[in-house]
């Protein structure tokens, strides 16, 4: 499995993805799922790729080799176009695989993230599915997640916000990632983390993140430990032994609810019947 | 959806459930998924339920009529054979609805979660899945979740231990559930809670949570603004301008190695051709 995430700030774009790869248990690598379209000056794009690893290295190299073509991440005059021309290689893609894979009993599954600034136009951010079509982020719903999504969705939830500053989003990011390596054996190290600064039309921030990667190392030690901290310092429950509570109890068939709570207890129901 | 879980802690067993139920967004409604199997003195068995509700209903519907039967829930000598019992009524209910399920394009999809406690033996924790089969928790993997799973396991992970007092196993149970409902509408109020002390043989803590419930009010104020808080209180990263990075870039179509991170820009690969 792979756990990718992208933000649209109003400073920039935030794209981190991890590296695991893995067609079952006993066949676990690493593939690079982020990769980088850049003309320095002009235009910066970024993919991140979940799914069918198959798949998504047929997108890839579609795009890449698709320098000289009419229609391509590189004369794209804007970046809906330019999510346009990625829906269109995973359509390819579709067209040539789909069939011997469903005759092969799987599914074409892929996912994508796809963002970045083309000339003056502000940066955008898309999820793109394996139909091709896509969604765009908006100031409301400012991430996208692919991949193993859930793990680190609260964290995410809790504290992001349009006007945070790139760096925090980044960091909110890497723990996110923190929480979904801490839950999930096939999403691991390591990480490619890119901040990308509107209108700086360059890559200047990206980063490959392994065990040795101090702030990386940082953030798991002090994230789960002031999360122990801040659970410890909440108080527990406290039950009021006055005021016995009435739960859903199973009595013999006598036409009980079971959407309803049941008042009863075994006794009472026998002493009933 | 659902998201249920439950722990074995070494003072007794937690048990919290959502209430919320869907077939589409737009047939949402509320169904206890709790159900307890009490006869004071001698057992308290408790039963959690995700997956479709007419399986899960007709399974309790089984248990609850079963009193009179040699094998039921309040004959079983011990909780391995009460798990046994529940296995048996989810197979019951697989040869009555499979086929017609299948015919309809419904898989035969349900979760269970099943512990208690049976005289002197002690409590005990198990998971059971559509087949009948189960697994029982142990300490080193003392918590059980079925449905909406994913976004409460991160806290869990980092808390949980065997030897956690069961108040704050419950505390940790709450904030799991805040975090699923706070990213998924599929998860919904009311919650049931049921705290179990080992050897009372008797429910003596069940609560149904709503709105109104000033703990668990508490408990979503505080976890999010702590979590935030802490959150901030992390440093964020910062970038080496001395040292740029190497980043995986789409070059033309000339041998990259995808899963290598790539070194050259598109100026110097243009160079390199």
């Amino acid at each position: 499995m792979t756990y990718c995430v992208a933000m649209r700030l109003d400073a920039g774009l935030v794209f981190l993805s991890d590296s695991r790869t893995n067609a079952g248990v006993d066949a676990i690598s690493t593939a690079r799922k982020l990769t980088v379209f850049e003309d320095p000056g002009d235009r910066v794009t970024v993919l991140l790729t979940a799914g069918n690893l198959a798949i998504s290295q047929s997108v890839r190299q579609i795009l890449a080799e698709g320098r000289d073509d009419k229609r391509s991440l590189w004369t794209a005059r804007d970046m809906f176009e330019a999510a346009s021309v990625v829906g269109d290689a995973v359509r390819q893609v579709y067209k040539r695989d789909a069939d011997a894979l469903r005759d092969a009993g799987v599914e074409f599954n892929v996912s994508l993230i796809f963002g970045g600034q083309i000339g003056t136009e502000r940066p955008r951010l898309f999820q793109i599915y394996a139909a091709g079509n896509f969604v765009e982020a908006t100031p409301e719903n400012c991430y996208f997640q692919i991949g193993e999504a859930k793990y680190g969705k609260p964290i995410i939830d809790r504290v992001i916000h349009p006007a945070m500053p790139l760096d925090e989003a980044a960091k909110c990011a890497l723990i996110s990632m923190d929480s979904t390596l801490k839950s999930n054996i096939s999403v691991g190290l390591p990480l490619d983390l890119l901040v990308y600064e509107t209108d700086t039309l360059r890559v200047t921030r990206f980063v490959n993140i392994d065990e040795r990667n101090a702030y990386f190392r940082m953030i798991r030690d002090t994230w789960g430990q002031r999360l122990r901290q801040v659970f410890g310092e909440i108080a527990d429950p406290e039950w009021d032994a006055a005021a016995p509570a009435e739960f859903p109890l199973a009595r013999a068939g006598d036409g009980d609810r079971w959407g309803q709570p049941v008042r009863a207890r075994r006794e009472r129901a026998r002493g009933e019947g």
